[in-house]
């Protein structure tokens, strides 16, 4: 009962991240094609975010299918990443009506490596209460692709200052990575 | 217990894209009736977009209710599906600003297309997920109503560029096709 | 399963309705308390569209309690019904900026009337679906405040434009009638 | 089934009010580090009222899981306390821009009060239904927690006004008397 009600907070407060998003695609004055051209860039980071939470949705989805038990500590652990995660729509929008320039792209980044390390102590935590040994524990077993983002957010950040649609590409990678779901989980369980 | 998130998920999701919109109606400055005639068309195109939703919103309701087991693949199909309605409070907003003129009518009718595929396809990866004989595929049938609505958005896309009043005229025609809720499945879980 | 769902997804819709007329009271630009006094109307016309709306949902709540069966024509009768809440941030907002003019205060009555007649006609189609005789036909009854509250809003929307402050008092008794939730199902069931 | 359409709506309710109060931090136009700073104090004051709100989110969700019926006044005692929690965003974005000068801080901490008012009301509603040897009372006890944050409130709003960063100090403590989610509930339910 506990566990139904912070998946539905927290679906409550990704749906309304993934949506509000789109606000910053404002509707341009002209009623022509050509006034559609400056919104490329809002529209493509829109997307790259869209799929960065979604990704965070259906990870957090696998998680917490194995969570037997709910704490303040679990509580917490999850607000912390629902506070990251709700930092980029304001990201999105800065990188997007800039075009992608250097200081926002390395601040995306690090709202970006934040909700990951957030993600990790969430894991983390939810490992501590259930035990090393637990279904969950054996689920996220050595969490190699969250390593691997982790890092390549450490990368990206300092790398926009120099060559920011290099960083935007790195976190395109990211997104390859993670866009086939978590199976580790769903393996672990059919077992 | 997988199947519900998905659908608080989506619920979430189209909750807030259906609400969202009445945000494009600005209450105008003067406090006079003849202050609201500029809205009428912005009015015509969120009554439109807010009878479309709703009735992707039901046919949603509808399908998921014969789905027996989720996967990740469904999962994003379900979310690209959310992308392009996400994107309808951006094409409403657009074109009824611009008293349905010819792009934004034309942008409109690209993003119902895009919807309209993304529902194929989820409901094809659902199928092939539960097996051709399975209660689902029965229940989709032949899906007259969807190539209908595809093929004309196929249309009307076009025919916005020259005559931008005929293709809204078409939509509405979609809008009278779909407000019958789909009896097929309803019937098919029936017997 | 089925009226989980519809309960879930109008709750979304009024929750976020509820929750976005706020963004209409913007905060001032300068810091003392006399920036505040422009923003008294406002305020006022925001608080009585949250209990308003507070009203319909534990009515709607009540009344979904005896539901058994949903088809399409329930789903849309309730879509109905928050197309019109769905416009209360828009009245709320041109209401509250005109410091209770005419023409808002009128048409702020209007959609609280076509509210109305909506919230009536899912009742009834509700009513056909289960029977004259069941429990959900003898919880709704004569439905006396449900005609008194209609009766009051169209006298109030002619007068608003003479009286415009008098119309929002007959608002205000609406408010009040309602105010105490509706027993008469409550006690149906307790019976 | 009655507490969880209670719950849904409140988490629906926080989870929207959690997540607008970002859309205050509007992207600066300028691509640089330093264009940010001026968005500090608006991020500060999105921080405290986010981890306010996710106390008030835990805390709702520890004395729900002990109620065992749901009436009118409940419902009502539940939306009283939506309301004022709905005026954070409002605040939030005053004090922010406003580099938490004396009125919007004292402005500020009078939601709070009276949020925590709301909040006491509501668990007095539920003890009132619930019996004062209901397990739901025993589990609040003597409330020394809300207690003390109501005292610095009330102490807090007329400092505000002579030395503003004082009172903001004070919300400070009153989230870290908090953070720690109230064992008070989870120890009587173990026993």
């Amino acid at each position: 009962m506990t566990r139904n009600r912070l998946e539905a907070f927290s679906d409550g407060v990704i749906a309304i991240i993934i949506t509000i998003m789109v606000l910053e695609l404002r509707p341009p004055h002209e009623a022509t094609l050509e006034a559609l051209r400056p919104l490329v860039p809002v529209a493509l980071s829109y997307v790259l975010s869209f799929v960065l939470i979604g990704i965070y949705w259906t990870n957090h989805h696998h998680l917490l299918q194995t969570v037997e038990h709910v704490n303040g500590r679990i509580l917490w652990a999850n607000l912390h990443l629902l506070f990251w995660l709700s930092l980029i729509p304001f990201t999105t929008a800065w990188m997007g009506e800039n075009n992608f320039a250097s200081a926002p792209v390395a601040v995306y980044g690090i709202v970006l490596l934040l909700a990951s390390i957030a993600y990790y102590l969430l894991t983390h935590t939810l490992i501590s209460t259930h035990g090393h040994n637990s279904k969950l524990a054996q689920a996220v077993g050595r969490d190699f692709k969250g390593k691997i983002s982790t890092a390549i957010y450490v990368v990206a950040v300092p790398l926009a200052l120099f060559k920011s649609w290099l960083a935007a590409a790195l976190y395109v990678v990211v997104v390859i990575l993670w866009l086939v779901p978590d199976r580790r989980i769903e393996r672990t369980l059919a077992r």
